[in-house]
Order: C-alpha cells, then structure tokens, then sequence
C-alpha cells in the first residue's frame, strides 16, 4: 500500500515540474527561446564602502585596493564583482567569469535572447537573483534585485553589466521585457560595465524598476520572466535626428 | 537706449522660443509627428472619496451618486472625471469632452501618434500634466501626475483612459516611449475606461511609473517627452502561444 501511495506522489510530483515547465515556457512567444529559472539568494552583505572605490574605476580595468584589502596589490586586479558576496578574491578581468561560476555557482547562459524565470518573488528584501549570459562573443551579468529603497517599501531593480571595460559595454545594447497580463514594459540601455558598482547603479534607479503592485500584474503564481535580448549598439533612432 | 536693450531682449526671447520648439521636434524620431507642449496644473483637490463611489461603475456608463451630490439625480449621469478638481459637473459620456475643453480648457489633440512634452517637472508635487487626444474615432484623456506616494519621495504616473465604457476601452492599446540618452522606457496596455477612476489606476500603480531619477534620465531641461501611440487592440503575441 506504501508502495502504491509513493509512487503515486511521484507521479504527481512529475505532473507538477512538467506544468511549471509549460508556465515558464509560454510567458514569451518565441517557441525556441531558452527559458532559465532562476532561484532567488538571500544577500549575505551588501558593501557600499567597496562601491565608492569602483566608482574611481578606469578604462583599462584598474580598480583602486577594496576597503578589505590594505596591503599593496597589483592595480591590473578586480576585485570579486559578484554582488551577493564582500568576498576577498581578486583577479584579472579575463577570470571573472570563471571565479563567479565556481565559487559563487552562478549559472551562465548561451544565446542571444533568453527568458530569465525569477521564482519566489515574495521573499523578503533583501533578495537578489543572477545569472551570467553569454552572448556575442562577451559575458552579461543579469541582476534582479529585491530591495527597500523607502522603509517598508520593497521595489524590484533589473540591470545588465558587460563583464569588460566601460568602452566595451558601450558596444551593446540590452533589452529587457516584461509581458503579461495584456501589459508591456520594456526597458532598454547600454549595459554598464562590471568595474561600475551595481550597487550604485541600483541606487541611482538607473535600470528597469519595479514596484510591488507593477511586479505582481507581471508575475506568474510569484514567479516573474523577463524577456532579455542582447544587440550590437546603434544609435537610438530619435538621438540620430539631432 | 532702453529701446536698443528691449529690442534685444526681445530677440533673445525669439531666439529662445525657436530654441525650445527645435529641442521639442528632435525628441521624438518621427518628423511629421505632433509635438503638444503640456504645462503643469497643480491640483486643487485629491477627492478619494469621488473614486471610492467610481469602483461600482457598470458597463453601463452608469455611476452611483458623487459624495457631493446627496440629492436624487439620474443615473445615466456621469460625474465631471477631470482629475485636477472636484467638480460638481454631472452630465451624459457623450458630453464629457465638451465638459472638459470648455470648462477645464483640456487641450485635445488629433492624430495616432503624438508627443505629449511636460515642461517643468520640477515643480513640487502633487501636479498634473492632462490633455486629451482624439483617435481611432475616440477621446483619450492622457494623466501625467507628480506624487507623493511615500513622503518625501514623488513619483511620475502616467496613464491614458478612454472617454468611453470599458467594454470599448478593450478594443484599444496605448504605448507610451520616454527616449533619451541611450535609454529607452515603453509601456503598453489596454487603456482603463473614464468610469474607472484615475486616482484608484495611480495608487494601484497599473500604469508606467518614473522615479525622480529616472525621469531626470530623460527628461531635458526639465521637461520630459512621451510618444504616445493608440491601436486597435490585439492579443499579446506570448498570450497567443498559450
């Protein structure tokens, strides 16, 4: 009879990711579009102090010693840009991306468009969800974060970062989109470089924002998809008529 | 001497008009579009109340007695919707615009696409920014409003009503586009229908929402440009895959 209950919950259990998988599939219209969920993270710190030295950051991709690093460093060093973590690593550009794979375990994505599926929107801030996207030739760091600007107001903050200099982020264009609901909001902007802060990119509401009522009309049983789709830049049509 | 110094005074105010028209033209990329400069009203009056009454609006165009109005009246009679006063108005849907060019002096504009430019977005909330814009052989009423939703922090809320029922309301889509340095912000819906309140649409935050910051990002020299663009309705293409 055990048997028999178990199995039956395993059943149901299959039926249950199957219908999730349909959901997430069908929140965008293109059929061969990549959907990836992705889990929510509970933010361990957040470190503006670390923030005000990467705002002096240069072209060449040298940011000034972290506020956790005192000793005499060799300035072609980034610090960690994961913005979960205050964590001490330190490396070139270049290994970015493989640091934030294997020690901050954050999945990376191929293709040009693809469907970012935040689940458990609902948690508490603060809240962050990532993920890397590879595409043309380059890595995007996808940021969503759940965070109370105004006491007791959470707001959602969407932005992409090139994993590269500020002159190569200006190559791109990103593009982010939600649709649900009979509603459409696109957001669309140069990426940001990684030497920038995130956090301060967030803090000047400089991205796709959110709020609490805006992020339920385009949520999905408290999961929310965001269309993203990465181009080469052109000027904006209606900045080409000045 | 006064003459020469009026005389030049006055060139530079030419100058500066033919200035101000120019920047408002090359906003938008579309050259025969319609640029409408809208200035700001403050409100003389938020009346929840009115709304509250509002909710319980039929398909009908029927709506139940204003908090003002105590006395028996007839309920085919819609009350005046303009949002910047408590008006005791009341008339039939078919005499609303009248009611609003004629008393209120709501500019009305023709044509599908035009550009609605707000000037002095600095001014203090709570301000409005209203016209109305004819098309598709409808009336829209488009809101700009300046509030304070958590004090000390004014938001921008944008929305267009259709000067009609909801069930026409569903026939039609609007798009409104912010485009400026690089960073490009679109919102489409179904518009709400005038028998819904305006008040009760901003406070749910159903329409496209700016944060002062963001509405910095694109405004220029303080005011702020939004392509407005109305179709006939079609299903979403992602809820057409469902």
């Amino acid at each position: 009879m055990l048997f028999f209950t178990q199995c039956f919950g395993a059943v149901l259990d299959l039926i249950h990711l199957r219908f999730q998988h349909y959901k997430a599939k069908r929140v965008f219209s293109a059929a061969g579009q990549l959907v990836c969920v992705v889990n929510p993270t509970h933010s361990l710190k957040y470190a503006p102090t670390r923030c005000a030295a990467a705002q002096a950051s240069t072209e060449q991709g040298i940011l000034p010693p972290c506020h956790h690093h005192e000793a005499v460093h060799d300035p072609q060093l980034v610090p960690c840009t994961c913005p979960l973590f205050s964590c001490p690593w330190e490396g070139h550009l270049e290994v970015v991306v493989s640091h934030l794979r294997q020690t901050h375990r954050i999945s990376i994505l191929q293709g040009a468009e693809i469907v970012f599926l935040a689940t458990d929107m609902h948690l508490p801030a603060p809240t962050d969800w990532i993920i890397m996207h590879s595409c043309l030739g380059h890595q995007f760091l996808l940021v969503l974060r759940k965070q109370e600007k105004y006491e007791g107001h959470p707001q959602f903050f969407a932005t992409m970062m090139l994993i590269g200099t500020p002159t190569q982020a200006n190559n791109f264009t990103y593009r982010l989109e939600l649709n649900r609901n009979q509603r459409r909001l696109k957001w669309e902007a140069t990426p940001r470089s990684i030497l920038e802060c995130v956090d301060s990119v967030i803090s000047d509401g400089d991205c796709l924002v959110l709020n609490t009522s805006l992020a339920q009309l385009f949520s999905d049983n408290g999961s929310l998809a965001i269309g993203i789709a990465i181009t080469t830049s052109k000027v904006h049509s209606s900045e080409a008529e000045m």
